[in-house]
């Protein structure tokens, strides 16, 4: 199957281009009897959405989700889920149709598909990414009120706050505009972004991802193991460069008798930098994975213009979040068929 | 579908345990007509087997390949390529039942299936990548003879060769025992990990992937980014904890105005730091990953018998590479279909 | 996947119930290029809707498409094309909620679900062909031109019309409200159907579908041979009961040196009862295939108000149709992979 | 993904051409902890393989499985269970490389692959469905064991045995070589085919087919209802040429008021002429099938050499079976996630 679909089992199928009659997402293989409303879905959106504060573009879409199919009285059916978000605010005249920009897909989606959509980048867009907002909603709806996702900034170009409290929650991170959940840094980002945005640059930073209450034995031993399966799902998203579990990256390079340390209180056999995640399987313990995230590609008199972050990390925090919730809820689906 | 099939156009479903009758493959999707004789085959096992130096381990497998189908008189028939390698020295006796091995799957494995196959690792074990070997190296057949894989070790442990030359080939990547290919790094690298070995320690590494002369246009705009699916193919890799495109965790720190260069050269709209892939999609330069590898876990007494190796990152290298050519054969027969 | 979508390389997603919001099609994997408008795919809908006749049922639905996605300036961009149709008389109020009627899913449904969609049917309604109808109108838009697809009655009840010219045309066929392509036949159709109609009874029949123009070469050898694709897809309409290769219930019987006889004029090999299938591959000669359509299940004072069709043969048709194009769209793309 | 797998959630893979190495079967998606041994396949591929009346073709193949993965002291263990199948006595040098036999996949074969297998047909022959059975023993060790699933001769050429009664079993067919489940009629059709053979002609027929205890609520609404389901396994098979429920073909034809009655006994709702099928979902009645089978193309002095059997549908039986429960314990699974 093309790439606009993702999930095995619970299976999201993304649809719209930036400057067209909208963008939405259909789902199919929500079990029923899943509580839904638009209210969740609407909830989901404004956490992406351009706007929210001086840091963010000031593209005043609403994007008011219409759930299209599959609810009936604030449950769903079992039947597909369309959710429909309508464009309002594309300007595509501000779009030239013939230059390509540096750090965008415009040259290459023309080599593949022989012309393209120069309305503002068309499905390239960073608008895609309101379906899997939508699909993560209605994920995270199904899955086991156990499991509780966060995302935040662990570090913005050379800010890095000190690591969050162990217990950290969405709400926590919600309530500092730059995700970094902790005041100072937080103050200090804003002031770089605001000095970055008059400069025409822009910045990139990594964000850390913890999910717990996840059920052990999900995942799959070989292809679509729990890691491969978020790695998928995040390297995905357009402005991620980097996925590690914890950090590899130099952890790594421990000698193996200081990488591997048994967890403390949990069953034997279970290994502290596993990060939740045993031969691809879940083992129920804290799912740790960072993400790098690129600058922003719009330099210059563009991005002075305000219509465009310097900094994306803080809008794909829900993103990266959605995207872990649609790999879960996939995975668990699957373990149902595990054991006769 | 199930976790043990990869690729959607170009599929390989991998199957055996560590210590059952044997391990294969079959790929369904191998287009007709593709050069493939059983020595292909042989040739890409013998790179990935124990026993070749003295940094591996002294399983004395010599896992021949028998092709059962889909091949005739030298050529692929359009038909499944089923291939099957025996296991001949499975001492299953080594194996004990009851113990969790810290590292391992073994517990969730059991929380997951009800019960598990408890000779050495069963499907857990490195010999499943068996499988991935011999995909890979159909791929290779079938790709156009434009397309060169090449990975090598960037790092082990605190040992960091100077960065090769951009020509490096496969086999001068081979002629190093560490596939660290430099002469001193090698060396290096060999005394730390004998010195390992007799402590009963281990290490991990970086291994940088690089891939040249793909076509431009392959790869999805939304969930199966080039991107993605070369994330999720190596993290599914056993020992890989981490990804990233180039350096990225470090370079995503940059300014924008620093990380986003124009590729000298190419065609206006080309991005250096884009690796190959801009929004998702091959651009035709070359596509540069770095992937983290942990250390192994076997540690202590059961490490000094010389059964396992206290480094896999030469032995992951095939792995890595066989992962790179399945992914771009899936791609590269999914851009037929782009146009009409 | 759940059974909401159809295909493997040109993927048609169905959603909606029949008293929700609306109903839509998302196709996943139309190549670029194509020419598409609002237009075609309103004409589609129009062949199927209900009140073109007297013979059909009065649900005033206009059933007007909104094209969402995937097309720009007339062409496909090779993004997912999301089309939208919304209810606009959906009188939920005639439904009681409770009552399971003879003939339809809502018992089952609610077995399998748990609860269901009371109104109309939900998504076992005859509604969700819509879908269907979209994704056909794309798929023989995509079509090469030389690929004719007509179906018409070849009986209903106990009045069959003589055989139709092999020449025979949709246009033709459209011609007649009963879809008999024979003036004797329609009127004695009308007639009957009047009078079932009074009688609060129903009647079915027996559909011909055929297709010219085919490149040879199309379909699997083992699972997706063209016939069982075919039959899946047909099979999968609500009414349709049986499905054969030309009239293989009767033939079948035949001994075999009756029943295979070479086809004239085309090349050696080709037997004239394959009906354009050998080995479940299209060899280019016209594919023949029949369906049984079961009578309308809504009987009594109900069908006497007139709401519902007493037969469905003539809105069946643009729907075996559509699958008809659905099929041969996915294995003409699937075709392309099949040689280096 | 290509024609080789059946299933999504059950998925059988299977490879293998008549005179190469050998034919095989890999089943991902087989849950953990199901009795299973070389036995159980070995007692279903006895029912299929040539050789075991005076009906039926001699070539001598022993067809002995061989588990090579997924099995553990007699149960599954939720990996890949790969079954082999070694030829034996495959007479490549009885085909010619360049004759295109009438009925035959040979032309189109070439048409599609640019060349082909000459050796017996190749993966075209009637020994791919070794996978089919593998696959169907494997369904049936994990099906609940409600389920009964008989298939048998319901004509054959122009002999019609009466209807078979209602608590008909696998070993009551099976006792009847012709697998006419009537003495008078298997002695009539046992004759007949002496006869076509000597004069090196063949017939084909009609299989019915009934399920039991199937558990209400499986099948999806919309495009993989189990009718459509069945059909596309069964048309998948390469004699077969027709499906229906029931005896559809004949059954359409009837006025709705006679075609639609309630089945005593069964709950509001139920419709005996549904087959236990409404909606496309299992209702928990018994499914009835047929399908017809066409004469086998073998003919002239080929055919009286005795190595073709002059009537396939004995030996289709068992095909059609395995077909039906690799069906249903696809659909069953999916099951599993119909409900939070």
């Amino acid at each position: 199957m093309r790439g606009n679909s993702f999930g095995h089992f619970f299976v999201l199928t993304g649809f719209g281009e930036s400057h067209g009659a909208g963008l939405g997402a259909v789902v199919d293989g929500c079990p029923a009897g899943v509580s839904l409303t638009q209210d969740h879905i609407a909830r989901a959106l404004r956490r992406r959405r351009p706007g929210q504060s001086v840091l963010t573009s000031a593209r005043a879409e609403k994007d008011t989700p219409e759930i299209l199919s599959g609810v009936l009285d604030g449950r769903t059916l079992g039947t597909p889920i369309a959710v429909l978000v309508r464009n309002r605010d594309a300007r595509s005249q501000d779009y030239r149709p013939n230059a390509y920009r540096t750090g965008h897909a415009d040259r290459v989606w023309e080599q593949k598909y022989g012309f393209r959509d120069y309305r503002g980048g068309g499905r390239a867009s960073g608008r895609e990414t309101i379906a899997r907002v939508i699909g993560g909603a209605i994920a995270e709806q199904a899955l086991p009120n156990t499991v509780h996702i966060v995302a935040f900034a662990r570090q913005i170009g050379h800010i890095t706050p000190p690591p969050p409290d162990a217990t950290l929650t969405r709400a926590q991170v919600d309530a500092y505009p730059s995700r970094c959940p902790d005041a100072d840094a937080d103050a200090a980002v804003t002031e770089e972004l605001l000095r970055l945005r008059e400069q025409g640059d822009s910045v990139g930073g990594v964000v850390e991802l913890r999910i717990d209450g996840v059920p052990a034995g999900l995942g799959e031993p070989v292809f679509r193991k729990t890691k491969s399966e978020l790695a998928s799902a995040i390297m995905s998203i357009g402005a991620v460069t980097g996925i590690s579990l914890g950090d590899a990256f130099t952890e790594s390079l421990l000698p193996g008798s200081s990488y591997h340390i048994p967890f403390e209180g949990a069953p034997r056999g279970t290994d502290v930098r596993s990060y939740g995640i045993q031969g691809g399987i879940t083992s129920g313990e804290r799912i740790v994975l960072r993400a790098a995230i690129k600058p922003v590609s719009t330099l210059g008199s563009m991005a002075r213009q305000g219509r465009h972050d310097p900094c994306i990390v803080p809008r794909i925090i829900p993103v990266i979040e959605s995207m872990a919730a649609l790999v879960l809820m996939d995975l668990w689906l699957a373990a149902r068929l595990d054991r006769l």
